[in-house]
């Protein structure tokens, strides 16, 4: 059994952080909250969100015995133990969701999951919306999280990344993200022209000092840019030639999103 | 003869409401303001409209002799009683109206027809614009009434009405309405999803209570809702598997539209 | 050597003067300031701006020996007199360099050119752009102004010009601009329906009486209604089926831009 109560305007944030990287995946709920990872088609990018129970104005989770709940089959079959239980897995089309929650107005929006009739309620003052969940066994399986160092960290207000990546996309189909010293900077290289930010330590919240850089397909990029446009800061996680993961807050600090996109060879 | 002066946004206003179901129309002018009833080219819906005099700042009408006015012709032709020369019958080109009105700012519009010319004059400040009007002959007939009867009103706000079928647009392509007991509700089924408002009688301006509904098209009630857009409150007239006929007001209650829709039978 | 400073909106409003009538140019950088001179590929429209040293926050010009640079490979074909040297003759594409601009915000543009790597550098707070000049040779030869004198100057508010262009765009292609006795018009008719604004003379700045009228290109004329839409006043020169000649001022009058465009036959 869930049902909860969520300020409108925080489920559309929250939901638009996924669909940056997924139209639809699995929503694992539990009695701490909301979590979901995914990979996006082309295994280039990863979403990891994770929307807390306090998020919510109200917020009642029970646990399901296992003859009463279709829904944990997939929860079942990964391991069968209690624990395994102790969480529902719902498979949603996000990108529908929010067609529909973007139409209301800030209210606050309710939530139902009917786990036997596959059933997501949702509710919005006197306009009720019933969504068919999707069969979880046809979703792709919940991606491992590859276990990555980063040696530098850089925190970035999003207005000067987001603007970059605008001006970025006018000119190339891949940007440059790197540190030189205790400079963060970010470059894309068009056939005649070149755009480059360059913030020195003073001019971002953190800079891990180094001399690295990766390369990355711009469209994820952007994508990513337009999930986390109602975030302040966004922690850039940078290697050599490697994954780049982007953290930031969702719900006033009691959301977390991780987007995590592969870097692409540099062609000399 | 005829002349007046209207404020741009009422007159604005007042042929948005027409061209959410004709792009053409025959507009019947007499002494007591304007008058226009017509029905989409599928037949499926109709637009009644009227406006009155006194929503002009300036009105001047004169009954034309026979022989001046060729526009009078159909006039003549449907009946050629005195009475029927009271009133000038001209086919306008709405949306080409409209277009040209969309651009002026909020002053004053000056109209004069010239029926023996056959054009419209509209002066907007110093933009002199000369329509051709439309040989009536060649638009559709004005459609009778059909005599009905309904056995449910509602009046509901318009903004809730209109949030409920851009709503449903992204669902499916019918839409019912109906009442039981005193809920009146809006409901429409995709392959996936359902959406339904549901307002108790206390919600509405008001309601008679009943059991019955009947399914319309989306297309038309959004198309009709974007025509009312500016109306406070609409009336919706129910039967059970019967026309929807939707009554508001347009210049501060001195002109009166009503939307006519056939029903769409239900497949089960 | 060429480094300026100069306000982004007054950059991004100079520029789109140009855009309006060519994509890419030859901006001609001396002492005083900036010239370009330009005529659309289908040579029926010309425009010459200019552009002010004291428009810029700073200013630097330094005349560049001939072995230096070679940029000035075109000015020397065209007379190789020390004179000419006092000029820097760069090709930019001004659409691109638009764009990038355009996302920024209010802040202030810095402007380097390189004439010997042939790119001029803009940045824009953190955001470095380097854009490739084009081959001052592969562009066309800047046009000779031809030899004009306009029996009539109107001046007329940039809004009610704007206003009627768009409104007559939807009405026709080609456009009259006249003036009849102490009045002003533009006049534009379609199959059905005409347009025309008529302003008397107190209604305009000023307006030198006359009888004459010329017919104009409406893609044309829109076109360059954008171009100076963040001007306040516009001189229109006007002849008897002539050229008509737009001037009107930018950057708070420390620049000029000129519009020229070549009449239309009128057909009987």
């Amino acid at each position: 059994m869930f049902e909860a109560k969520i300020d409108a305007n925080v489920l559309r944030e929250s939901i638009e952080t996924i669909t940056a990287v997924v139209d639809e995946g699995k929503l694992r709920i539990t009695e701490e909250g909301l979590k979901l990872r995914a990979v996006d088609p082309a295994n280039v990018a990863m979403v990891s969100f994770e929307l807390q129970r306090d998020a919510f104005d109200d917020y009642r989770f029970e646990r399901e015995s296992k003859s009463e709940s279709k829904s944990e089959s997939e929860v079942e079959a990964a391991g069968d133990t209690p624990e395994a239980l102790e969480a529902i897995e719902v498979g949603i089309d996000f990108v529908k969701l929010l067609g529909i929650l973007g139409i209301g107005g800030r209210e606050e929006v309710n939530l139902r999951l009917d786990g036997r009739a596959q059933k997501l309620f949702t509710r919005m003052g006197s306009l009720a919306y019933t969504i068919s969940l999707l069969d979880t066994a046809s979703l792709r399986k919940e991606p491992k999280v590859p276990e990555l160092e980063f040696p530098v960290q850089v925190i970035i207000e999003i207005e000067e990344f987001r603007r970059t990546v605008r001006a970025a996309e006018r000119i190339g189909d891949h940007i440059v993200l790197g540190v030189d010293g205790e400079e963060f900077y970010m470059a894309v290289e068009g056939e005649m022209d070149k755009l480059r930010l360059t913030l020195r330590k003073e001019q971002l919240i953190h800079l891990t000092p180094g001399t690295l850089h990766s390369l990355y397909s711009l469209d994820y990029i952007a994508a990513m840019s337009k999930g986390m446009s109602r975030a302040d800061n966004i922690t850039l996680n940078l290697g050599k030639d490697y994954p780049l993961q982007i953290d930031f807050e969702v719900a006033d600090g009691k959301g977390k999103v991780s987007y995590l996109l592969a870097p692409r060879i540099e062609s000399e």
